[in-house]
């Protein structure tokens, strides 16, 4: 863009794409980071250092402000994306264990004390629901994720004469954050993203808490498989659920207690008939 | 619905409509409710009483527990609804004060140190940004908060012949819950709910924290009204920025607080040139 | 203590002493303060307009800043003594159904999956460990929160010769505060009040978690007493834990729900033999 | 104290405790524990692979249940020690400014408004007394950490001869659990001290505010030194307060943020006279 606008010429251009490229090949074969200030001081000297005074030019039109607020967002937008998926595959496997308990009789408890007859496809499905308002959420949220801050600089623009459009079709994003002000402080798009993670890991620890229970001696509605239970050398006979315990107190780590989740539902046996 | 469905009858759908409107009148010129064990055995007690077994059918293919959650989805949407009114209004007057100090010039901060020159018109436009995300997440909130839970009965729906469709209708829903297990136990739509509002406060908290700021005898950028300061019998001099303080410390009332904050700017005096 | 340093004379302390009495018979009888701007102001009001000129006096030496720290303190002491008394009478309840089933012998649970055989009475003295934690920890509070903010004024003390080791002797404070500015601001002493409060009711809540578990048709281990469990229209075999339900899920009130689950264990039947 | 009460002979001690050491010798010289199940059964494994059936004989009397309780305690009780000796470092700094600006006039502030004269050392020393009382809380909530839960195993004790005041005595805690169901379930302790942690990072971030305010142009009541400032290379007139923001935000890594707010003291210069 910067080349486009007429604020470097293609040499510039040349000179740090190529750059840019070499650092990364040295970064991904070990290169260390970890004495820099941040990451932008970092290979901004970098490059100077590998392409000469052009380097210094990467910066043009940008302050750490924006970057920061960037990358950020950049962050969480592949976040909720790979969360969506991992979310899919889970309501695949509940459709799949619903659609083969159909007529798999369950007692339907309120209060924790036997209420009406169900199927454990019934049960299932209710988890279904809750995972599918899980996905509506992130994809709102996305909406206002991505949203690219870049041009707001330190706060107050540039003067420079920047085309913020072609920036936000080439990295991906949906709109322009309006007022500069906004666009370096706010941090909304991380706080709506941590408040919907807490609803799904809400409902993963909800789902855990019936497993746990429907796989006590008492209740005996399923098994655990012993790939997902632990034991102990004093109490040979156990067979604790471990992993759903974990699920149901982390709050961190969704994706992969999802991923757990899925592999317990893949050995998961009904004992009810 | 329930007459439409063949489940009452005509006189009986007459009776129970007439008697619930006299108990309305009766409650809204001041009976007491207090002494029920919940609203609905006490509208269906009055109603009995009042038009004698009708009353009881009032009751049919229901339960306390899809009722609870029919009342509570209701409640929300009244309230998201009300509430992007006021923040209208105050996105109005922002823009309103916006538009009058376009060239009126200030310090842009960074760090709370002096950064860049900007202007008053910059600073508050950033607010209405914010305000208008918070619209929006709202707006998303009210999809999933307007969805009829009626029919799901105490979790294992019923087997009258009830129409559902109907009732979305006349009430006003936009879907009706798919799962009646999830019909009435969730409650996410309220955590959501809640999260919008966290997000409205930390939005007017830190907009208060700003013009007390504004407000003191350092910064001078602007004046309280007396309107909105209180002083001190011992210190004649002081104009306390109370309300913004109560702005900033309350997470509760928050439309309340929006229209204090929208008559706060009409007497709002910025210092600045 | 103001007529003991001289600040006001003997008859001006009479009066006072007088109106205030007064003005508290009033209150207890009925007076309405609602319109006030806040209780210091009103009783300052009241009391002028009752005695005259000596009512103005009432004030000296104090600030609203003082006076509602102190306030503050003395009704947090109050409850920390109250919840103190309960906690005991609860500890009582738990040591008396301990004793009596000292040779009930039940599942000790890990994971809630079967460990090793204990007692109901092992069991229910580790919740007795709990609360007595609790009590000591209400004890240490107690040292924090009984300190005398009076005499800290609006936040840079007094002129006049006030002594505040009377006041504290007067009012039962243990110390004052040292410093005016910590004095007016301080509410470390909530904060830690409202954190005692919290590990209490997660204790609350663990117990009647527990109690539920315990009296589902699968466990079986105790059964609730009709006193403390609803039914439902739909389903008359049904016996819901509605109040353990009710102390799990809240925070507040904490002194009213330990009474109540005092009541609880003088009606509690263990089905364990 | 297993060969004290005759469960393991002197041989098996001298043998585990020779295999103890050399194993954390080649810990401490880099031996990998990443791929154990846990630290327990790493020790235990190692042990028997180096001194042969006696390393079986470590576990004896003991459950990784009442393991992980006795380290997390041991944990918390270093953390509280430490923590202790830095807040009396902080509050000695304090003191010593306090003492060097008994004289140095400034405005009171309430409500952010002008209200009365008053000191720098007044206002430091209000910081001085909520860190004694931050020490006070430490002191309280060790005395409910600094016990031993040795013995409790699974959670219904051992039938084995063990001694466990000896071993409250060669671990150098206080007292030791009466019960063992709470004494392998207790987290309060941890609970307690996190909301401890709490405070004290509140009252590092008011200073921290109060420090970052002071050092604005407007108000300019200190400087900041260049060794806690950034600059902007845009705006090179520029001094954040970074670190303050950084303490201000940060709820972690409490002892890290005193020592830098230590340092920051070093060099604190006033701008008041």
């Amino acid at each position: 863009m910067l080349q486009k606008c007429g604020i470097i010429n293609d040499i510039e251009k040349t000179e740090i794409i190529n750059g840019l490229n070499k650092l990364l090949d040295e970064i991904e074969n070990g290169k260390s980071i970890e004495n820099a200030e941040d990451i932008h001081s970092f290979v901004e000297n970098e490059l100077t250092k590998s392409i000469g005074k052009s380097g210094e030019k990467l910066h043009t039109a940008r302050s750490r402000n924006d970057q920061v607020a960037l990358d950020f967002r950049m962050y969480i937008r592949d976040r909720i994306d790979a969360l969506k998926h991992t979310l899919i595959e889970l309501i695949t496997v509940i459709i799949k264990h619903s659609e083969q308990n159909l007529e798999t009789y369950m007692t339907g408890f309120t209060h924790l004390q036997h209420a009406q007859p169900t199927t454990l496809a019934h049960y299932l499905m209710a988890y279904a629901n809750m995972f599918e308002r899980d996905i509506d959420r992130l994809t709102d949220c996305k909406k206002r994720v991505n949203v690219l801050p870049l041009g707001s600089c330190a706060m107050a623009t540039t003067t420079l004469p920047i085309d913020r459009e072609t920036v936000k079709t080439l990295l991906g994003f949906d709109n322009v954050c309006e007022n500069s002000i906004d666009g370096v402080s706010d941090r909304d798009f991380a706080v709506e993203y941590l408040a919907v993670l807490s609803l799904i890991m809400t409902h993963l620890s909800r789902m855990s808490e019936e497993l746990i229970l429907w796989s006590t001696t008492e209740f005996k509605f399923c098994e655990i498989s012993d790939k997902f239970s632990t034991g102990s050398s004093i109490m040979p006979q156990k067979k604790n659920a471990d992993m759903l315990e974990l699920i149901r107190g982390k709050t961190g780590r969704v994706n992969y207690w999802i991923n757990r989740l899925i592999d317990y539902f893949e050995r998961f046996t009904a004992c009810l008939q």
